[in-house]
């Protein structure tokens, strides 16, 4: 077996739960308050990890976030404002998750937009980080080009030698977002990849759930 | 302890590696293999899962596809050409991809173009499924909707039975697409949020190799 052929082998057959219309919350943040704690209850590494995408021009990126709260109009998370994600969020609100729990055969997809939360919250979650999390948020100029790990850590020191007589003060461009949804896709894997997959629309005001094919 | 709190509690001091420059490979699709190959011998449930990113007008879209080959130029994934991520690659080939090993705390994103590969590769890989996947793909006209699990259950007990006596056919909008990376980074978690961030770009047919700030 070529090593391509080895790849091209890799499947589950996914048995493990379905998704039904009866079943489900009509909210959707609900309903993932759920599944997030069938995740925080598995043996899971990270529930909370989850791919956030954004829009710069024409090209989507993305990179791994952790989801910090689930608040009833969204999804919280913390970041550099300066950073690429920050930058194109400022430039284009419209965002989707996607987050995962293979362990479960589970994923949610949520399309929304990014808000910036308010300086309070931010606060309040950056002061409940360790202190070397604190003093790493203030060194890093994220998403910036950086000469040497050397470079990094050197300059780590100083900060951690500094802030032993002194508190950490959250910089005003690090602080959180929240995504308010407006479409939330529920994903069971089912055998035979016929998928149970719920999706929630938000329309005026009101969330419909349809079923689609897999 | 409020269940938000919990959530915001969530954090993993990464400690297993470190990514320094000079033990990465000159081509990130060879420093992709390694990691790659570093998945499949641990002990991951669905190594080769990756989020795909696409646009729709100004709002990205991103969904759990499965790995299917490692290319010299690129990576390939199958789908249904008239999904929706079929018709968002038809309008805008820029994708994104995120494959994250959180057991080895590491990240690869991939911004690239995704082409369609030729019908012979996609006949080769659709003929390698298992019986049930093959028709499963011809009954599901993935991403319309669906009024019920009983309707796409009937389709496939028909179609099951059809294919018993007739050979399944790949249909003409079910096959691959690859990925061409112009940039690709690899992200090992640190300790103190002071993570590796190596990020390649292609440059006048050539990959430059610069560190980012975590």
């Amino acid at each position: 077996m070529t090593h391509n052929e080895e790849i091209a082998a890799l499947r589950s057959d996914y048995r493990k739960s379905e998704l039904l219309e009866k079943d489900v919350d009509p909210n959707p943040i609900h309903q993932f308050r759920i599944w997030f704690d069938n995740a925080m209850n598995a043996e899971i590494a990270e529930p909370n990890a989850m791919c956030l995408s954004t829009v710069h021009g024409n090209q989507p990126d993305s990179r791994i976030v952790l989801l910090k709260a689930i608040k009833d109009d969204g999804f919280v998370f913390f970041t550099n404002y300066h950073s690429s994600k920050g930058l194109q969020i400022e430039a284009n609100p419209n965002v989707a998750i996607n987050i995962v729990w293979l362990e479960l055969e589970r994923q949610v997809r949520i399309s929304g937009t990014a808000y910036k939360i308010s300086e309070e919250e931010s606060d309040r979650y950056f002061y409940s980080r360790p202190f070397e999390s604190q003093v790493g948020a203030i060194v890093s100029t994220q998403s910036e080009r950086l000469n040497s790990r050397e470079e990094l850590e050197e300059a780590m020191k100083s900060a951690l030698e500094k802030y032993q007589n002194e508190k950490p003060v959250r910089p005003k461009h690090w602080g959180g977002y929240i995504v308010q949804p407006n479409e939330m896709e529920f994903w069971q894997g089912r055998t035979s990849r016929l998928h149970d997959r719920l999706q929630y629309r938000l329309i005026n005001g009101v969330w419909d759930i349809i079923r689609l094919f897999p």
